[in-house]
């Protein structure tokens, strides 16, 4: 195996003060810094023939599809640096898009990251980023094969996941009617965590981390697509609106139940806070990446997922079998 | 073969008038558009299994192994509207990528875009990138499968591009004392075009043309590969800056011979009219994509390419055997 790591422009003595910006840093010393971020994971990775420093990675894929995804997380909008430390924006980064893998059934492998951000950043926030998303995508065995580095007025981070599956995907639009709804990993709790945050709090801790490190089910969308799932997708931007995606997909309607759904105690505690109904964090947040997903009953509903409503002929989402007029999650424009 | 294409959430009656913005769309209005500028290259492309509209597209790859490589493109820092139209971006930004993956010896095969733009975006220069962007890819036979669209201050585009190589790719680490230097494909023509532009004129029109829409030698990578080059590299960034990295990451001096370039008319005539060297665009210029490659002796270059230098023992690069000290190229930050 050949790894091309790309020339060490800095060795110990040569390094910038921990308060450098990217400007002071230039292109090629970032560049052999966050390569160094992913150095480590890359060296036992024996599917990657060429990392990162050359025009382009090379990846050895035997057999089985790939999988690809890719997703923009920006300043302001996605994150904020005063609500989460670079090292959890790397978490998130990568979960998002590690999710987006599981929620086909697949396996997450490899990643490209695109890096745009102003020159006055300091050198550390990208290295702590780049340990954040390392570690993340180190939890599924997925290592960073390649990337790029520009200069933007703000933060845009842009990630490409690749992954395989060895069992067919699982689409958006296998859902029939009589097939049952199931979700598993935590809902509605980054959405709680950021509703503090947006209020100026800092407690409920646990929700604060949920939303600055997310906890994704990554290893259920394999187990879905091993059960039968007849759909599957991730909650990236409420329960709700993927749900919808589901129906829409799948050309069928969708019941939810709220009593399906336990509220947890920090939720119930910061609806009562904020004077928010807590089911609202449920039924609408996103962040988590908790699958949501279809069966043909509930005796194939794997352990850990929890059925959470039914599909039904005709077309939409309903709330307890009627129409719902709360927020349904997050749309970006 | 399935491909996801999708909600199509218009038609013909419901459609946005040209002067829509992104805002004015949505982030779903304009996905099901941007989709739609790419089904039909994707409805002929059997090793898309799943394609635009899910969680993540899913490819068919029978043999060799996968190259990946990710770029990204900035308003103000790459491109300006005023130089270039939404059309011409396009072409720009699927050149530079495809480029990457003809510098390692490869074959262009798919490709995900990240779109972030600010919401007062008009919808029609999104869809005429993409139409650009779609068209440069169909000059190679690849096709664009996913993406992410979301708001940001300033345009920032990212490009992820998948590729196969079925000889050995050629990395920037093989090249040799003895080996000759080449180079493929214009040189210095879109540098020319950037510096008229920048001097507010828009003639000669044939380098305006080249910046707008370089015209990689895309078939050249492979022919490389396949005739024995020891390294390869684009020249995205300057062929003097290239040259070095070829240099560094092989442990070799490179020696670059200005009388073998011939001087293209419409650059002397720039030269003269900005008072500059025109082959300082040359030595300088990136943005064409030509292709630069060490092989072990003149014998084994292939028709097309021109031998350019030479490699030595040693480090670094110089012209003419001696020390140059002109601009090399660009950098980020």
């Amino acid at each position: 195996m050949t790894v091309v790591t790309g020339p060490v422009w800095w060795d110990g003595d040569m390094a910038l003060d921990p308060d450098a910006t990217l400007g002071e840093a230039g292109e090629f010393g970032l560049i052999s810094q966050l390569v160094a971020q992913f150095g480590e994971a890359l060296a036992d990775d024996e599917h990657v023939l060429v990392g990162p420093g050359d025009d382009a990675a090379v990846l050895r894929i035997r057999h089985g599809h790939v999988v690809v995804s890719t997703d923009m997380v920006v300043e302001g909008r996605h994150f904020r640096r005063d609500w989460a430390s670079a090292e959890d924006v790397g978490h998130r980064a990568a979960a998002q898009n590690l999710s987006d893998i599981n929620a086909m059934g697949g396996t997450a492998r490899h990643l490209t990251i695109g890096l745009a951000a102003p020159a006055d950043l300091p050198v550390q926030w990208a290295l702590d980023f780049a340990r954040g998303f390392a570690a993340e995508c180190a939890t599924v065995g997925a290592t960073v094969v390649g990337g790029d580095t520009t200069r933007a007025d703000e933060i845009v981070i842009a990630v490409t996941v690749l992954g395989q599956c060895t069992v067919s995907p699982v689409l958006r639009s296998g859902a029939r009617p009589g097939d049952v709804l199931a979700l598993t990993g935590r809902q509605g709790w980054a959405a709680g965590g950021l509703a503090v945050l947006g209020r100026g709090f800092r407690s409920p801790r646990v929700l604060v981390e949920a939303y600055r490190r997310p906890e994704p089910p990554y290893a259920a969308g394999k187990e879905a697509a091993e059960a039968g799932a007849t759909s599957l997708i991730d909650v990236s931007d409420g329960l709700l609106a993927e749900a919808a995606h589901l129906a829409e997909a799948s050309g069928v309607a969708i019941d939810v139940r709220t009593g399906a759904f336990e509220v947890p105690e920090p939720l119930v505690a910061v609806g009562a806070a904020l004077g928010a109904d807590p089911m609202q964090f449920i039924l609408a947040g996103g962040d988590d990446h908790a699958l949501l997903a279809t069966f043909p009953d509930t005796g194939s509903v794997p352990a850990g997922w929890q059925v959470v409503g039914d599909v039904r002929e005709g077309e939409g989402v309903t709330v307890d079998g009627g129409a719902y007029d709360g927020p349904t999650g997050w749309t970006h424009f």
